[in-house]
């Protein structure tokens, strides 16, 4: 930050604050503070205002700890989805992402976070015992764990099979393999070798 | 923005304010967003007061516009410096890239603009006026023209020079040419002609 001393104290302390942020550097965080200061101030305003008020009214939905401003999150209000049927998920974007795709029409859980006990996140640092309070409650038959498919999604995947496995219930993993769209010249080797293993047959 | 239905109105709100910063897209304002939220109170509440202080606090240089928290900036007030040479830029970063760069040791004028009139980005959009007003207050004999090696960046340049030509200084404007360390190979067509056409006498 050394780099920054022509720039009065309170512009510094501003670019390390936006710098804190997630892939924001510090080049993003100079060119950002000066588009906040060198704009009308209505722009700063109405960003602190939202924040504000974001940070007051959003919190965890009750059973599922998706971002709501009620108790329950709008889909777990919503009685005509499958209740039968439970998506896992590990951040709440998760969810916005797959509500786009509009394929799936269960219920969600939320997990805030990843199994990692090498980064010291272990099963206290999600939504796991709660996860298990909704499969005990009963009428869940199929939990989709949908978790990325990167190494600690996959192990957060197969530890909460294992959990879930004395309960009898189907667990599911979403598909891995080519992206729709994907050429095979510009697939990386670990997602063909996916492909291939996880090959499906064609029935004609 | 429909793709935030599932998300809270307070949400929404943040994530399009976010979504209105510079090189910030809904993916990245939903991240941010995500991250102001599931930490510490705290972040949102310094960054909130940074912003706000900056906001406050800073104001333009009476002299160089540069950014400042008195009346004059730290570089104008510093007497040691040259001042008989000045160097012109488009914005207040430029000016830190350069005192980090080491190599300048006169005074600045930030511009807040580039000629650009397809983009109705005329004089007065610029410090342009602040500028003669100092050449003609004397003592400055070069004016290092350092707006970037843009066509927009170019087109101010000469603009200027055109303008302070009938004060006889020296205008000058910064090296083009292969970047220290670049490969032929990697540089693009534009770059390397413009190093060909600017290319210098090696005196043995």
């Amino acid at each position: 930050m050394s780099d920054l001393i022509a720039f009065p104290a309170s512009l510094q302390k501003l670019v390390r604050e936006l710098a804190r942020l997630p892939s924001i550097g510090q080049k993003s965080a100079l060119r950002l503070a000066y588009h906040l200061l060198s704009n009308e101030p209505e722009l700063v305003g109405s960003l602190i205002d939202a924040m504000r008020n974001a940070q007051e009214n959003i919190r965890l939905c009750d059973q599922c700890f998706f971002m709501t401003e009620t108790e329950r999150c709008s889909i777990c209000r919503n009685e005509s989805r499958d209740s039968s049927i439970l998506c896992v998920v590990e951040k709440p974007v998760d969810v916005v992402s797959i509500e786009r795709a509009g394929e799936f029409k269960g219920y969600y859980h939320v997990l805030h976070g990843l199994w990692a006990p090498l980064r010291g996140q272990g099963r206290d640092s999600m939504r796991i015992d709660e996860l298990i309070h909704r499969v005990q409650a009963g009428g869940i038959k199929e939990i989709i764990l949908a978790t990325g498919a990167t190494v600690e999604g996959d192990a957060t995947a197969l530890y909460i099979a294992k959990l879930l496995a004395p309960f009898g219930i189907t667990s599911s993993r979403l598909a891995q393999g080519l992206p729709k769209g994907g050429e095979l010249e510009y697939a990386d080797d670990l997602t063909l070798s996916h492909a291939f293993s996880g090959r499906k047959i064609v029935n004609m």
